[in-house]
């Protein structure tokens, strides 16, 4: 196991009606709020009147109409409010968007420079605004972790950033909130979970046995749940299941001891970035082809691991046999959630291919990835994304 | 799954030569720090020397001998220490014994009445010193969590209490601390990891699955490097799995969503109160019995699961026969670890069994527990124990 630190201090506050606690909770940092959302969704399902309801003891101050995938520009916009408005806390209601771009704004607003320097350049965030966050799509695990992602739409480059201070310090995650969430974000949100483990459990530390048996115990929450979510999006049950193991899936308790980067993110990154794809759906759609590119003699019997205590395949199986079994039970898994899972079915076709593929090993540190990659081999996943 | 609050805010520095951060962590506090420990094998192993050497610059007031089911009289001289020394920060270098003492230490130095009143009532707890600590050994899970368990000799009796404000600032947990720890005390912290997870494992709550997922990835993780960690006393990925095992299993996540009381722990802390037995024997000794005692109808099932599961039996046994054969392979999994299995065996005879079953009842809330127990049902578990 490789050294580590685990600092995931947010205070989670999880459960029906769990919302009432947000005034003593936001009532710790000052009065100045700025409420930063997406594209008003929470106005359609209630929760921005019942924080608006919540909170008249409060100067709110509105920052809407945060994008998937947030611009550098959205930034610069949230940062400017908090200094002309001396914001306290920022309430980012919303998903991984809305919270990540809320946690530049949040460092940002101590940042004398362009705010893009804190995306290119993690160790310039030295203070932040507190961040305290309702969560409404499970996926991200932004609620509970440092990181954010953020694109400059001039350069298209998607990047991302994080410290220790821009992890929210109390997230309100009620599982309620997630019935109205569209079939398709809960898909992506699902994969996106799915994607995260992987990134943490395909490492080349041998020895983190406990990190990846509760990798594999995420997943299994996910292959159950994510279903029941897409056919009953009231369950309660697969609601919360889903949420809490969406925190637990990047909050650092999967990846700590297990140092070296991740794979298929970086790629998928350079997708949304110049396509404004959905997160989770790149994830799925690279991942089934990733994993066959990568399986070799070196690998298969981290695949076969996979395969047994994932997908319950028998372990007597031939060892590339069960691996390519269990690849195929991913890829399954994710067209059972309706994830269209080819390239073209998403409008990409093949013209930026060279192009993402050196961004992504250039920004996302392939070479140090459980199977190095360069710019050939991502090609060559993007090929068979086709 | 029911509500709940997660909000296991310790800093966790993990792995080889972390004790090298412990300047820095401590200066934020202030100069004069609470050096607590136990019987002295830290002097004999090194780390007491170490940490006296990084701390050059620190005001250290030595604060020594705290027992193991440690004593409200120690709680009351740290507390004295604290006081007449301008204490800024407790150090607490050891296991559980050493953590809860420090923690209900940190709390009195701020309460005007008798130290004993923060174990009766653990609301009155409003403020505490910031507690780090150095792991020695893994069980516990003290260095992450609230709790803190605390012996009253004169009226024997033995209660948990604990505040969010006793939660360690920061956990320094190198492996290698653990190689000098005797085999027994190898033995009885993971005994005592698999019953944390165990008093999680058996809750009412049904639909806790991303929970119950992850409580047995604890157990397959004790169940692999517990016997190796016997044998080889210096395997560091043993000692590492185990340690990182012992603070998951204990830090709420398992146990978060799933209300109720636990079954075992408050049984043993009757044994542990009256016989000065160390915690894990006890707990090990206790779990088989109990698991018998309370199979039937109703729980039948969750043993299966937990056989299928944990312990990889067919899920095509009979129901009550696959149930019994995970019983008997946690008591085969303890007896492997050369923890006498029998309360003969550890010198406790029946002449106090009734006493200890109408306190545990009354103190534990065994009334609240997965099966629920009364003082008929505890005295049966304690005969079976014989």
């Amino acid at each position: 196991m490789d050294n580590f630190k685990f600092h995931a201090y947010t205070e989670i506050l999880f459960g029906k009606g769990q919302i009432q606690q947000l005034p003593a909770v936001l009532s710790k940092y000052g009065k100045n709020v700025l409420l930063a959302y997406g594209s008003g969704s929470i106005k359609k399902n209630g929760i921005y009147d019942s924080i608006q309801s919540l909170l008249s003891d409060f100067n709110v101050i509105d920052f809407a109409d945060i994008e998937p995938n947030p611009h550098l520009a959205t930034v610069e916009r949230g940062r400017d409010l908090c200094l002309a408005h001396n914001v306290d806390v920022i309430l980012a209601v919303g998903g991984g968007s809305v919270i990540d771009c809320s946690k530049v704004v949040a460092a940002a607003t101590f940042y004398d420079g362009n705010a893009w320097d804190l995306v290119e350049n993690s160790s310039k965030i030295t203070k932040a605004l507190p961040i305290v966050t309702v969560l409404t799509m499970a996926g991200t695990g932004s609620e509970m972790n440092k990181g954010a992602v953020i694109t400059n739409t001039e350069t298209q480059v998607k990047r991302g950033t994080g410290a220790w201070t821009t992890i929210p310090q109390t997230s309100i995650v009620d599982p309620t909130y997630l019935y109205t969430l569209p079939a398709k974000q809960t898909a992506a949100g699902s994969a996106d979970i799915f994607s995260h483990v992987l990134e943490s459990y395909f490492k080349r530390t041998p020895d983190a046995y406990v990190q990846d048996r509760m990798a594999e115990a995420i997943l299994l929450t996910v292959i159950k749940y994510a279903p029941i979510a897409m056919v009953y999006p009231e369950d309660y049950s697969a609601r919360a299941n889903l949420a809490w193991a969406s925190s637990l899936a990047l909050n650092g308790i999967l990846g700590s001891g297990k140092n070296g980067a991740w794979s298929v993110h970086p790629i998928e990154h350079e997708l949304s970035a110049y396509y404004d794809l959905t997160h989770g759906i790149g994830l799925a759609i690279l991942t089934p082809p990733w994993m066959r590119h990568i399986l070799n003699e070196d690998t298969v019997d981290k695949f076969c691991e996979y395969g047994v205590n994932v997908w319950k395949l028998p372990s007597d199986m031939p060892r590339f046999d069960l691996a390519n079994a269990a690849i195929d039970a991913t890829e399954t898994f994710f067209e059972s959630l309706k994830i269209p899972m080819t390239l073209h079915e998403v409008g990409i076709d093949a013209s930026k291919f060279e192009v993402m593929a050196k961004k992504a090993v250039e920004l996302g540190g392939l070479a140090y990835a459980y199977v190095p990659m360069n710019e050939k081999d991502v090609v060559e996943i993007l090929e068979a994304c086709k």
